[in-house]
């Protein structure tokens, strides 16, 4: 397969691209590295992107900001940029690339386990990932020539706990949650939001 | 109570009214009708409403636009519609009113069953339900003076199917559907998701 890996520089993109590559040939973008150049807040930008590359059997998102803070201290921007970026930069990534994947082709998204199981401080996270899930439950159902949609929903990370100066021992690694990834890939799932924790 | 309800006068809205009137002092808000205007797309004339009524103990919002359509039709405009009426409209509304708000008032917004059970067509609309329910769980984490917040999750109501032509046979009586709001504005409920099917 031809897969593209937006986000393929980041902490779990990295991953996913490693455990793709040795099977599949991986094309990488994000913002500042790769085979190409992608900011996902422009949808002129994803378009742009979908051109330069060709087509593809798979479309992988391992990007995507959300902005964490207390509720009483996240601005309108941080609203702003959060549905921008996570929600609708993944959401344009399905609506304008349905048009560059083959029959039977997949998208495979990244929520978070904070949808469905808050903390303090993730108004506007859980409200993206929420809502990219709804979008992914609802576009399966209308995917043209067998195109599947799915998203992987990652509980924090170790590597990034680690980065933040805390103990990753309540993260998962994120070797593990590409796993997650290649199977949404690989596999038959279609409208799933799949844990990654179960593939521990 | 005084009981702020935005919306007062839709299909929903007026019920919710009707069944709070008898024992609540109700100020109503809409786009065109009621005892004070609102734009529930703009922050500014949420700030506005707000400013003009005083405090209140609850807020119900019976209000939000979002697009229905086959995924391949909906627009870039029917989506940032949705993301600011129905969704960034509602969540506004909480966190413009909790200043506004008294100690142990409450917030009850509106989702819909389209966010967990989707059918064709409803892309954007799963998307905004989702995402508020997401937002919901989560503000419900943070508001403080005990101030709650819920969303009542309406399926389709008998009087729109009439409306629109289709049998209400399939549909909850609207009447029914404002005993969910009112079962949130005066119980405990906190954070919740509330099928109106249940008040059946």
């Amino acid at each position: 397969m031809r897969v593209l890996v937006v986000g393929a520089s980041g902490t779990i993109g990295s991953e996913v691209v490693a455990a793709l590559g040795d099977r599949h040939e991986v094309v990488s973008a994000s913002r500042s590295h790769g085979d190409v150049r992608v900011d996902l807040t422009s949808r002129s930008s994803i378009d742009a992107m979908y051109e330069e590359i060709g087509d593809v059997d798979a479309v992988v998102c391992a990007a995507g900001e959300a902005a964490f803070g207390p509720l009483a201290e996240l601005s309108d921007d941080d609203f702003e940029l959060s549905l921008r970026s996570k929600l609708m930069g993944q959401v344009n990534l399905v609506r304008s690339g349905v048009g560059h994947v083959r029959d039977g082709g997949s998208f495979t998204l990244t929520t978070g386990i904070l949808a469905a199981e808050p903390t303090g401080g993730c108004g506007a996270v859980s409200l993206v990932n929420a809502g990219l899930e709804g979008f992914v439950r609802a576009a399966a159902l209308e995917l043209p020539r067998g195109l599947r949609v799915n998203a992987v929903s990652p509980p924090w990370v170790a590597e990034t706990l680690e980065a933040m100066g805390r103990s990753p021992a309540a993260g998962l690694r994120a070797a593990v949650v590409g796993r997650a990834y290649v199977a949404c890939v690989e596999g038959a799932r279609q409208g799933r939001i799949v844990d990654a924790r179960d593939f521990a």
